[in-house]
Order: C-alpha cells, then sequence, then structure tokens
C-alpha cells in the first residue's frame, strides 16, 4: 500500500497547551506518520493551531498591555509565529523516528500563506471566536478598534473573525518541488497565514481558514492519492450518540451529503471535516479521503479501519 | 556578474521594532536582493533576529506572570516563533518585488535548525544578553531557577546566554533540493535554532547563533560563490573614527587577521562579521565575502563598492 501521496491533517487540540506537552505529544504524533512514509508513501503533513495560535495571540495582547509594552500583533503574524513553533517540534519529532528506523529522509517546515477570496461572504459573518474573554466594557472598547465582538456562552465577550475557503497555497511550488524528491514537508499549519490578493501584493487578513479545508485544498492542488483527516475517533457515525449509532467504513459522496443533509455530523467539529473529505474526494476520480484517529493512520490506509470517502 | 550562488545574511536590527515598521522595511530589503535575483543569480537570505526574538521572549515571559498564565516559552521556540514572523514578511516582500519586475520565482521561509557541539566552550561562558532587564532580586531567583543573570551596563540585570559556533544545518538537504531549482530560499533566520545533537534528538538549547557565523557556515555547507554581510556602512574601515581611517575595498584573509590582531574592529559589531567573512573565505579558493550596506550589495557583487574579502 505504498507509493501514495498523503496528506495528513493533525489537528491542533492532538499537539497540547504548552511547549513541553506539544514536545511530548509530536513524538507519538510522528509515530503514524513514519509508518506511512515506511511503507512507501510520500507525506504532506498539514496541522491546526487553535489552542497555540490563540495562546501566542493572548500572551502578545496581554504584553502590549502590560508596562513592558511590547508591540500589538496582528493576526496573521501570530499565525506565522504558531506554524514556526508548532513546525520546529513536528520537524524535529518526525526526524527523530525516521533515523530511529534508519531512515534518512529530509523533513522541513514551510511558512505557508493560504490565499483567501477577498469577497468571501464568510468577511460578511466573523464566527470564529480567537482570543481572550473581555467584559462587556473592555468590549465595547475593541469594537471601536474595529473588532468584532460577540458573548460566548455566557463567558464573556471574544473576538470572532471569519473563516473564508481557501483558494490557493501562495508556497505551493515549494511544497511540490519538495515532494518530488521524497522530502517530508510540514505545511499550511493552522489552515495557512489567511491572504487575500491585491494585484502583485499578498495581504495578511484577521481570519481562521479552517485546516481541514486547506489540507483538502492543499491535497488537490498537489494531486494527492489520500486526505486523511486525524480526529479523536477511529470512524464516524449517523445517529451519534444515539442507540442506534452506526459506525461508517465507507461512505460516498452521495450518502455524506445525504447525512449532512439530515443533520448527522457536528458544526464545527466533524462536519467541516466531512465537507472537506467530499471536497478532496470528489475533486478527481481515484481520490479517496479518510477519516480516523491517529493511531489508526496506518490501518486506515491499509482499508482496515477508519471512514474512506470516495465518489 | 549573474550565475553565482550567494548567501545574504541580513542584519536583525534592519527588520525594526515592531510589524508595521518591519512590513515597511522589508520593501527596502526586497529591492537589492530582487536585483541580485533579476542579474541571474541564486539568493539564499539569512537574517538576525535579535530585537525581534527578545521581543517575543519577552512578550511570553511577561504574559506567563500575568493573570492570563500563558505558558513560558523556552528560547528556542521563541527562536522558531521569529522564524515564521520575520519569515512571512520577507518572503511576501521578495515575492510581490519579483512579481512586480515579472518574474515568477518561488520564494519560501524554511525553519531552520542551526547544529551546535554540545562541548562548545561558550557554554561555559553565557555572554549574550537577551530578554528583560531585572532588579537583583529578581535576578537573583531567576538564577535559582539556573538562568546566568549578569548586570548590564547599569541598566540592571538580564540574562546571558551562549553564542557558540554553528557546526551544521539541519535542514541543508531542504535548502539544497528548492536553491537548486532555483527558488529562493530565506532561512538560519537568527543564526537558526541552536540545537545539540544527541544521538538520533536534536534538542534545543536555550543560546543564540551569531547570524553571520550562521550563514558563513550555510554559504560554505551549500557551496555558495559569494557570502554579503550587510551592514550600516558600505564598506569596513581601520583606525575607524580616527583621522587616518582607511576604507578598505579588497581585504586579503592574512591582512584582514592582522586587523583583527590590531584591534580595528569592534566586537560584537564589526569584529564578528569580519571574522564571519573571513570563516567563508579561507573555506576554498575562489569564494569570497563582501560586506556592504543592503543598498549597495548589487554594485558591491559588480566589484563597485564594499570592503571584499578573499584569500
Amino acid at each position: 500500500m505504498g507509493k501514495n501521496k498523503i496528506v495528513v491533517a493533525l489537528g491542533g487540540n492532538a499537539l497540547g497547551n504548552n511547549p513541553e506537552e506539544q514536545r511530548e505529544l509530536v513524538k507519538e504524533t510522528a509515530k503514524p506518520i513514519v509508518d506511512l512514509i515506511e511503507a512507501g508513501n510520500t507525506v504532506i503533513v498539514a496541522h491546526g493551531n487553535g489552542p497555540q495560535v490563540g495562546m501566542i495571540n493572548l500572551a502578545m495582547e496581554t504584553s502590549s498591555k502590560s508596562k513592558e509594552h511590547t508591540p500589538s500583533m496582528p493576526f496573521p503574524e501570530c499565525g506565522a509565529m504558531s506554524q514556526g513553533y508548532i513546525g520546529y517540534h513536528l520537524q524535529n519529532a518526525i526526524r527523530e523516528e525516521l533515523l530511529n528506523r534508519n531512515m534518512d529522509v529530509p523533513v522541513a517546515t514551510i511558512i505557508t500563506q493560504v490565499i483567501v477570496d477577498k469577497d468571501d461572504s464568510a468577511f460578511n459573518n466573523p464566527s470564529k471566536p480567537i482570543g481572550s474573554f473581555y467584559s462587556k466594557e473592555e468590549a465595547d472598547e475593541l469594537s471601536k478598534k474595529g473588532y468584532v465582538m460577540k458573548e460566548d456562552a455566557g463567558r464573556g465577550y471574544r473576538r470572532v473573525v471569519p473563516s473564508p475557503k481557501p483558494k490557493d497555497v501562495a508556497e505551493k511550488e515549494t511544497i511540490e518541488t519538495l515532494i518530488e524528491k521524497g522530502h517530508v514537508v510540514i505545511t499550511v499549519g493552522g489552515g495557512g497565514i489567511p491572504v487575500v490578493k491585491d494585484g502583485n501584493k499578498l495581504i495578511g487578513v484577521p481570519a481562521v481558514i479552517d485546516k481541514d479545508f486547506a489540507s483538502s485544498k492543499l491535497a488537490e492542488i498537489i494531486d494527492a492519492d489520500y486526505l486523511i483527516i486525524l480526529t479523536a475517533v477511529e470512524k464516524i457515525a449517523i445517529n451519534y450518540g444515539k442507540p442506534d449509532v452506526k459506525w461508517l467504513d465507507k461512505l460516498s459522496i452521495d450518502e455524506a451529503n445525504k447525512y449532512i443533509k439530515e443533520g448527522h455530523f457536528a458544526p464545527g467539529s466533524m462536519l467541516p471535516k466531512v465537507q472537506a473529505a467530499i471536497e478532496f474526494a470528489g475533486s478527481k476520480e481515484g481520490r479517496s479521503a479518510l477519516i480516523t484517529s491517529l493511531e489508526k493512520a496506518a490501518d486506515g490506509i491499509l482499508g482496515k479501519t477508519g471512514t474512506r470517502i470516495m465518489i
């Protein structure tokens, strides 16, 4: 089952809440990734950054308001920092696991910008909460700066940003060049740094691109065979949490769309994963998406488990 | 004067103190870099990160001690963040300048680890100040955590870290692959994330690798023709600040070493640049190092200005 080009999308939640946790967790993450490489596949690693970019953004905000007066840091720049921070640990852990198995495969993290459409309707409806919680008064102040603030389930006010759809990956030629040479590439961290095109310029925008959609778009661009979306469960289910729960092995795109309409998948959780899987699997004959857990990724590629989505 | 492989080492001080300044300054930086590319050269961009990693480290420290309790961030991780932050702006500015001249050359930032020797004598003598200033009492507390704290010119106490010599670049194969394809690579940011080898592991260490030495080592590894070290002046001088100041056009390694012995170059300023230039120029016949200002880089390569150091 080797010789496939596989994009693996890791969840940011699986990376822990601080550098020590992250350094430990990436060791576990590296194993199934190297299993796939050892089986002869070319692996491209994408990852989320929700907790990490939130932490960096909060630290930068907090320090900028302290007596230290460090500069306020825009959200795209925080995303770039999170790519460096997470990539450093991931590339190191994958490198070590490869060497432990006597495999000399170069690994690198590419700081990656993902292009979104400035007319994306998401910009009219910011919905993704980022950063810290504020009081009503603080939120009103921040609104004057142009931030959109929303009340968050009784816990206070938070800034919300849009979640536009990925259209292109600015660094795709770099990624393709490295893949062709069999390198392991870590890219589109946190869904990529969101940028809009303005002539020859790329302008960073305060937004969060869903990392599963970004991974799906990347997989399409680089003509991958598989998109593996890693999550907390081995398979996806319909009637989840009900007595007639049914775990799914295979799913056609038509079935998947039907289940989405019937409301089987939770928005902000399994729904975007299934949608991203459909987008990739539906983009060309022969492409399949697999949703499974990190531990089962290698078995999933062998067809032993996970939920596979294809045309 | 095209077709050369050129490592350009930018100073971190030339990148400004906040994201807005940096975004403006990299536009100026991009022009001479693209001049070199337009002339047919392959350009590898290395850069410092002193002010930037200091700011990130300070923000992370400040926030971790605030009521937000964000995690404390080790220095190597702050370095990785600074590579993402600076690389994002640099790659964008270079990309835009290339497109403005109708050149379609991919640009990317590689998160780069630079390997140092764990027995480097610098580890016995930490001397490079990083982060914020502390009172005597705070410094004593931090000393108990294992930090080395030193009084800094009457301004308070600061943490000092070692500045070991670069031995290897962990991501060199990635860099070489991209260079071969004519891509512009931004790498060894801030001298690289300093790591020591422990079997198959790379372990981040709190240290600062001089970015000129790291650039020199990188230039040697990738078999570059030129190392251009950019600084605030067009040429280097002997008897600097004296009536008999003499600006230098060319310098043999023997001459350079003689001037070093005579104390012409300021430690922590021009001295490491001259030393890094000597190391690269002396590593192989035909290699030359050029010390000049950003604005004069293209003229310098044409032999019109700057100080050239060769065997």
